[in-house]
This record gives structure tokens, sequence and C-alpha cells, in this order.
């Protein structure tokens, strides 16, 4: 198994991602392959006493980066960044799968354009998995503004089998994000995909789910917009952060609430964690041939070692392959192009 | 100064909507009209030793209820529900304002077909103070899900004259809700309503908000559809409640847990608060041309209490005749109907 890792990009990049690839490959049997700027990577790695001089890391040079301001379409026009040639070496198999921290608009279209996506499916889909009660995907969360109900039953397909495969939930329930949990709820864009999402058999629909269900463990999988599914994703971080501001601020007053900080210190700091979807790793773009994965652009060494985690099992696991046996077995489920 | 309240509408009607009248009987300085079936509102009252003789207390009969599961038009159907015969008696200016915390669609579809809009102004909103590091008006929080960039402007427009008149916020920063700060970001309608709220002198628009921005303080109204506003909404809701029970989850673990619980349990319960949008009383539906306000379908008795003490701020203020004046005025900022 050979993971294609981009040092270059993310808010932290090279040194915390340098770090975690360095972390993944003494934690995991797999090969790390860095790629960026030659120089720069050997130089942080001495300055910083990280050894990258084991067996299976590797470095493949790439001499530009795209910064996080780049238009999407940068993608094509540096044709020397660490994201496109890993996504040009991930395209020429020359790797298993392929992990950045980077711009998710230059991710995202150049998992498209260069990687390409599964037969039968219109749009890929990113898909972060949010740690509530029990874990939930959130399909698409970014990528696409505007969407048919074809692409909303398809996302909710390929959410299903990505739940299933990676976190061995049988029959993953499939939540619509909607104003109400009537059928008549929502634009006439949500009454149709409610109606195609009922009537797929391949897909186990719950029916609608409202903003303040999102938590509590009612659905596996929860098919919306990329816009939506962006507010629904950011505001969560930051309602997450506020909070936990907020309880700083509660527990550092005095002597004694400090005392009682201490003792519940441990619970919190998991609890924290809930909130955190870095956790889990990073978000895999489904609907590409083959393993993308998004990091967090927030992500530190130990969020970047759990997302090569992920990279591992989403290749491992025969998810795309599932995705693209569905795509010419059902035409039932959305696939109408093929 | 007159406050019409529907006391058969919300989860916890008519008890807690007659003892939060009561309550607001006594603290502030108004005539409530209960509007209810009077056998049902004094045989509760008596069954609960609530006082409602007192002089400033008064009920008008209704005998017909619009329950949470009736369809928004029963409002023109169901002519001798409470929340109808409210709304007739605000149109007849038999009342300063209604307050109800019952069926939000109902009761929407009845402030424009019974009070009627403010001319020239071609939606009403419903607008929602989020209690967050400052207070924050998010609007549309739930009627329309199909918007103009001329509706989302005008929305703009009367959130900031309710912001500026009822929370003393000179000049409030308006922010558009999107999936990036950056102008070109989101679907056409966000990019036209973006240059939109940018030329119009008369709101000072600060920008495109992200999602993980909403809880600290970039804006003072918030602008958005209605659909997106409903899952904004109701996942602050539904965020806040998750973390209020795994805290407890922490807290009740043990004795030593239990005694630090016991040390913050007074900041604890006023953060709960902040994320408990009843604390700011109801939600007006801006744009109708007298003031109808929409309480959380859950209040309690304080909640309802609450509501009313911001209905007599919302009728005192002149909020309406300043939203009205602008409509007249100002036709570079959406108003093209007149």
């Amino acid at each position: 198994m050979k993971i294609l890792l981009d040092v270059m990009s993310g808010d932290k990049a090279p040194l915390d991602i340098i770090r975690g690839g360095t972390m993944a490959a003494g934690d995991f049997d797999v090969d790390i392959v860095m790629i960026g700027d030659e120089q720069i990577i050997r130089q942080t790695a001495s300055d910083n006493y990280i050894d990258i001089s084991k067996d299976n890391i590797s470095i493949v040079h790439a001499s530009e980066v795209i910064t996080m301001e780049d238009p999407a379409l940068s993608i094509r026009t540096k044709k020397d960044s660490s994201m496109a040639v890993g996504l040009q070496m991930l395209a020429a198999d020359e790797g298993d799968a392929f992990v950045s921290a980077g711009n998710t608009g230059a991710l995202y279209a150049g998992a498209s354009l260069i990687v390409y996506r599964i037969k039968g499916f219109r749009k890929a889909a990113i898909a972060t998995v949010l740690p509530f009660e029990t874990p939930m995907l959130l399909i698409d969360s970014g990528a696409n503004i505007v969407v048919t109900d074809e692409n909303i039953t398809q996302f909710a397909l390929m959410g299903s089998i990505y739940m299933e495969k990676l976190f061995g939930i049988v029959n993953p329930r499939v939540g619509l994000l909607n104003n109400g949990t009537e059928k008549t709820k929502g634009t006439q864009l949500l009454q149709d995909s409610y109606a195609r999402l009922n009537e797929c058999e391949a897909i186990n629909f719950v029916g609608n789910v409202e903003g303040k269900q999102i938590p509590f463990s009612v659905c596996d999988v929860l098919v919306t917009d990329g816009f939506t599914g962006n507010v629904v994703l950011k505001l969560t971080e930051g309602l997450g952060s506020f909070l936990f501001k907020k309880l700083k601020g509660i527990f550092y007053k005095n002597v004694l609430t400090k005392m009682s900080a201490a003792m519940i210190k441990k619970d919190m700091s998991v609890l924290k964690k809930d909130f955190d979807a870095s956790e889990y790793g990073g978000a895999p773009i489904l609907g590409i041939s083959r393993p993308v994965i998004k990091a967090h652009g927030g992500s530190d060494a130990l969020a970047i070692r759990n997302a090569v985690r992920q990279a591992i099992a989403y290749a491992r696991n025969g998810v795309i392959v599932d995705i693209a046996h569905y795509a010419i077995k059902s035409s039932d489920c959305g696939s109408t192009e093929s």
C-alpha cells in the first residue's frame, strides 16, 4: 500500500504534514510518498529532528504550491504543484491513495479533471464524517453548490457504501436534510429528491432530517447539496469553538473552578474531540475512480496521521469497486448516464 | 399598550401561555388579552392557582385551535381559531401586537393574508435573535424557502432597522451567509445579492459570512434564505442540546465530578441561556404592517413573558414606521414594488 501525501498544502504545511506522514510511516504498514519541494522537505525535517530516512518514506519533487487563495482551476496552470503531481501519480497508478490538506476547490477540480470520475456518476462529492452520538456522514459537504435530485440520490448511494465498508454499519440509514420532517417540505428539488430516494431499493431512506436532529443519531448518512453541507459543517465547527471558549472562561475564573476543571479535564478533552471532525481523519471525495482524501485545512500532525489511516482503509475496502458496480447495475437510483 | 396573546397554541399551551401572560401582566405596564376557549382558560387558571382576575387581563373567546400539524392555510379555514381571531383583532386595531407560540407556517400565512405586508415589501421574513458573543439577528430564519436578491436586500434593510431600534446598535453590520468569504462564492443568487447589498447605501454591508464565523460577532444582522436560516437555527439548537447532554454525563459521573459541577453551576446555567433563543423572547415577522411575534413552539411561561416584553418594545419603537418609510424613500435597496 502506497499513500501519496501532499506535504506542501495546508495551514500547518510543511512541518505538520511531514511530521504526520512520518508518524503514519511508523504506525502503519504503508509506504509514504512525500510530494513537494525536496530541499524544503529535507531542511524542515532536519531542522525539527524528524527522521525521514526510513525505508518506507520517499520524496517526489514538485516545485510549485497551490495556495488556499488560488482559484480551483490553478490545478491546471500549476502543473508542477505538489497537488497536481500527486493527482497525476494517482491517475498513473503510482500510488494507492492521495491525501492533501490543501485548497478544497482545487483538489476537487483536480480529482475530477486528472483522476476522473467513476463511470455513471455525474458529480463527485466531499463526504465528511461528523462525530456525534454515532458517526454520521455528511455528503455533499462542500463541493457542489447546485445539484439535481439525481446527484442527491447518487450521493446517498455512495455515502451508504462508504459507511457500510468503512464503519461496518449494515444497511446505513439515509436522511435528507430539510426544513421539516414532512415529505412536502423544502424546495421542489428536495421534494423530488425525497421521492427518488424513497423509490430506490438500494438506499435505506429514513426520510427528512431537521437541523436540530443532526447530532442525535437519526441517520448514518445525511445527504444535502454542497452549499447547505458547507454551512452545516462550518457552523458545527464554529459552535464547538464558541462553546469551548466559553467553558474555558468559566473554568479559569478562580481557584475553585480551576479545581473543578482539573477533575473533569480528561472527559472534557474527549468531548472536545467529539466536535473535531479531524479526529476521523480526512474527507473522501466520493465518485472519483481512485481514493482522494481531503484532510482538514488546519490539520496538525496527528490529523494527518489519521487521514493517512483513513486513506489506507478507503483504498483497501473496495468502496470504489462497489460504487462502480452500482452505477452499472442499478438504473433506478439515479444513474442515467452510462 | 395592549398585547394580544394566543393562549391555545404551542407545545405547552394553554397552561404555560396563560401563566406567562399573567406574569407579563404583573411585570409590565400592559393590557393582556388572552385569546382562546374561555372555559378552558378559566378552568386551567383555576386548577393551577393562576390569578387572571387582574384588571389588565381580559379574555376573548375563540372556539378553534390550529395545531402544529395543520397546513399553513388552515388560517383561512379555521376562522374562529385563537390565531385567526388574534390576527383579525390586530388588523382591526384592537391591539398593539400579537404573540403566538403556534404553527409557524400558519402564523406567517395569516400575518400576510389577514394583517397585510408593509407597502413596498414583497415578502415578510421571520427574524430570530441568536444570543452569541453579541446578539445577532438571523433573517429569514424560516419563512421563505425560495427568495430573490431583492428579497435578500429587503430582509437586510428590515433587520438593520430592527437591530438599531430594539438593540441600540448604531449602523448594524450586515453579513450575507455564504460558503466562503470571497464575493465570487455561492450561487448566482448569492453573487447577485452580494452586489445589491454592496450598492445599497442604507445597509452597512460587511460581506460574506461563513458558518464557522457565525458565533463570533462578525455581524449584527445575518441575511439568508428561509431554508438555510431554518437549518442554522435548528442546528444551533440541536448542537446546544447535544453538548449540554454530554456535559451532564461528564458531571454526573462520580462524587468528585458532581462537586465540580456544583462549583460552576451558576455559570453553566448562564452559558445554557446563551444557546437558548427563547431567552430573547420571540421572533418578529418583519415586513408585516403591524407587530406579529412568533414565540418558540416549546416556550414555557418565562419565554412567553419575554416574548410579550419584546412585543411591547417592538410596538413602541417605531420599527414598522421606519421600515415603511424606507420602502417609499429608497428604490436602490430593492424596493421596486410601490
